[in-house]
């Protein structure tokens, strides 16, 4: 019986890096705060803890994949993010990159 | 246009973690040697550098996932590695986990 610490860890290195490319996702179909797409992400499988989320926003928008705006009709003003035109060409490029890596996994014939 | 060197990280980001899951199911097919393994990896599409992939198969070595056995038939002893029964447990696991992103992944849909 595999140890379930050694399990999630590799579970953790497979999901590091899909998370950026589900949030260019996401935000290219719609914008939306932080806290929503918490909730997003979690919907489509992909529950990601807040303090791994946030960071990768601002990384995300620091890196110019993002843009954001602020919405200020509530008491405190929020970030809105979307997928920038950059982050859609990054998006393109993981896409095919993670079926290639589909493919190759597919074909290796296992018992 | 994107830059190219933001491109290369966040596919290595995305890379990182699918090498583990290759190494376990190439060496559940056959065993082979590290050297072996990198056209075999390279074949696939998942070309990995040698400095990469002689430390990743003695940590899985070393996590008791992979097995290997001497080989002093040539000049100098070579390792010969194969996937544990706790290895294919795990590929099994992760094999899982990736299906479960390529379906969050597809369902998003986007421009």
């Amino acid at each position: 019986m595999i140890a379930p610490d050694l399990v999630a860890q590799h579970q953790q290195e497979l999901r590091r890096g899909t998370t950026s490319l589900a949030c260019l996702a996401l935000l290219t179909q719609q914008s939306d705060y932080g806290y929503n797409l918490l909730s997003r992400l979690a919907d489509v499988g992909l529950a990601t803890e807040a303090n791994t989320l946030y960071p990768l926003l601002r990384r995300l928008d620091k890196q110019g994949l993002l843009t954001f705006e602020w919405d200020t009709s509530d008491t405190r003003p929020r970030k809105v993010y979307s997928t920038s035109s950059e982050g859609i060409e990054l998006l393109t490029l993981l896409r095919s990159d993670w079926n290639r890596l589909t493919d190759a996994l597919n074909h290796m014939e296992t018992p």
